[in-house]
């Protein structure tokens, strides 16, 4: 690694040492004793998967790197605190790569007001490799969770879908404040971010909830570039919202008489839609006109797998 | 991804739903609130860098993914909770080389008392990367920094330096317990863990703590490992003590009335040793038969850099 970048990192963070972890210290501290529960999240991202940095740039893989698990944290109602930031760099990557990097990170982190807590910049003859963790804190509500929707509930998304690939998966905002506020002023049983697609994720806090979830294709909310994609590759619209995924919008599950107050108050700078409801029968359905259902296939893009 | 690996993850972490974070949701909570201070830290591992995964195999890896990560946490004198586990695995990577990594960090986990809690599994064309992120809790003592090394202070190191390349990188014992029972039984005034080499690592300390350090090289302690290497390439032990790294022995700072009493009663099943003393004298300095001192030359390995 070229010895400017660890100055520059050793400037930008003044208390860090340059080692491999933590500002000031082997790990960093955080005085989360105040904190009803702490969440914590990570994503790792690699070049050529997530995103090709020579064609979008290394500021947005910066940016994206955060957002991602600040929408995991947004998923669960909870305030982000800190951040770690580990780093894989190319062995060509100059100074001006890494600022790019750490400066797009760091003008996400200050709108949501999340310190850059620690991290571990490594340099190989390899492709770029960003892994972030973010701590959070649980509101005093606790944390909202995937499983908790129950039949009758009604299925609430924010913002649009589909077509994400054209732009959104690396400009899309985090639904951080959004959640927080839903979650305080509002009864929500269940929430969850859609990275996969809506299908697929709709799906899973189905499962997590222990029953299934009926949708209304003719209200899902199709975003401009759900349709721009489908004008260029001539797969429908719909498709595209059902199951393109990095949407990094949220589903929540609402009790019908909640669900009809937020709808009609839309009090979030985004609009919030109903797409359907949760129902007893396992699986996800597709509503049709007669008011009957059908088995509608989940599809999506598996962008990793747990723990 | 194959998809055995998939299900395997599915199956032997349960509540996860195979996305990218989190087992049960989308970040992992954890109940943290009776802590005095939650510390993290993170460090990334990469094939060709940290390891040859051809050569030591992936149980080796994900052994010290976790063991670097936990050495950390004894740096701080904290309780390791749990580890967020992130890899990037090439393509060629099938189920028992998976469980082979998975299986050997649960083994050093399970010593620890640490659970693995979450994580993000992907797949590419490229070398093996495994990132590991472990959250801990200080002690009521609070932590142990390193900055907090003050002139007189006696300079005391657990186990024996030089040589970790032979395989003591890999098999090393990270001092959790040992530093546990140190800060909650003495006085100590300051530690960090030995990544990068005895000398570069004693220097760092010494400045976080506005202060030098005086070191006595006759008494330093050379692993087997240091003399078999210094065998074979002709470099001296002392110097591979001093240099080499990857010793993951912890530094401590201890008043001399308590130094006396560690060295005397010898509480950890390792050898605590006392190596110099810090000293107003800004630098690294190493200490003459005469009495006097004279500068030394700081070496060591630089892993990677901060935040």
């Amino acid at each position: 690694m070229e010895p400017q970048i660890i100055q520059w990192l050793k400037d930008r963070y003044p208390l860090s040492d340059v080692v491999r972890v933590g500002i000031g210290d082997d790990a960093t501290l955080l005085d989360l004793s105040a904190s009803p529960g702490t969440v914590v999240t990570t994503d790792m991202l690699m070049d050529g998967v997530d995103f090709i940095v020579d064609q979008c740039g290394p500021s947005r893989v910066g940016r994206k790197a955060l957002a991602v698990n600040l929408s995991d944290i947004a998923a669960m109602a909870a305030h982000p605190v800190a951040a770690l930031v580990s780093l894989a760099l190319p062995r060509t990557a100059d100074l001006q790569f890494v600022r790019a990097i750490y400066e797009a990170m760091e003008a996400l982190a200050r709108e949501f007001d999340v310190t850059i807590a620690g991290g571990d910049t490594n340099c190989w003859d390899q492709p770029l490799v960003v892994s972030v963790t973010v701590i959070g804190q649980a509101t005093a509500q606790g944390p909202l969770l995937r499983s908790g929707a129950v039949p009758g509930d009604e299925i609430l998304v924010t913002g649009a879908f589909g077509g994400s690939i054209l732009g959104h998966h690396f400009d899309f905002q985090p639904r951080v404040v959004e959640a927080l506020q839903l979650h305080n002023d509002f009864e929500l049983h269940a929430g969850m971010d859609v990275s996969d697609g809506l299908s697929l994720d709709l799906a899973r806090m189905a499962e997590a909830s222990g029953c299934g979830a009926e949708v209304d294709l003719d209200v899902v909310p199709i975003a401009a570039a759900a349709n721009e994609l489908a004008a260029r590759d001539g797969v429908p619209a719909l498709q595209h919202a059902l199951s393109d995924g990095e949407d990094f919008e949220l589903i929540l599950a609402v009790p019908s008489e909640t669900a009809r107050r937020l709808l009609d108050e839309q009090p979030l700078g985004v609009p919030l839609t109903r797409i359907g409801k949760f129902v007893k029968a396992a699986g996800l359905w597709q509503r049709q006109a007669s008011g009957d259902r059908i088995p509608l296939a989940v599809h999506g893009y598996l962008h990793g797998a747990g723990p």
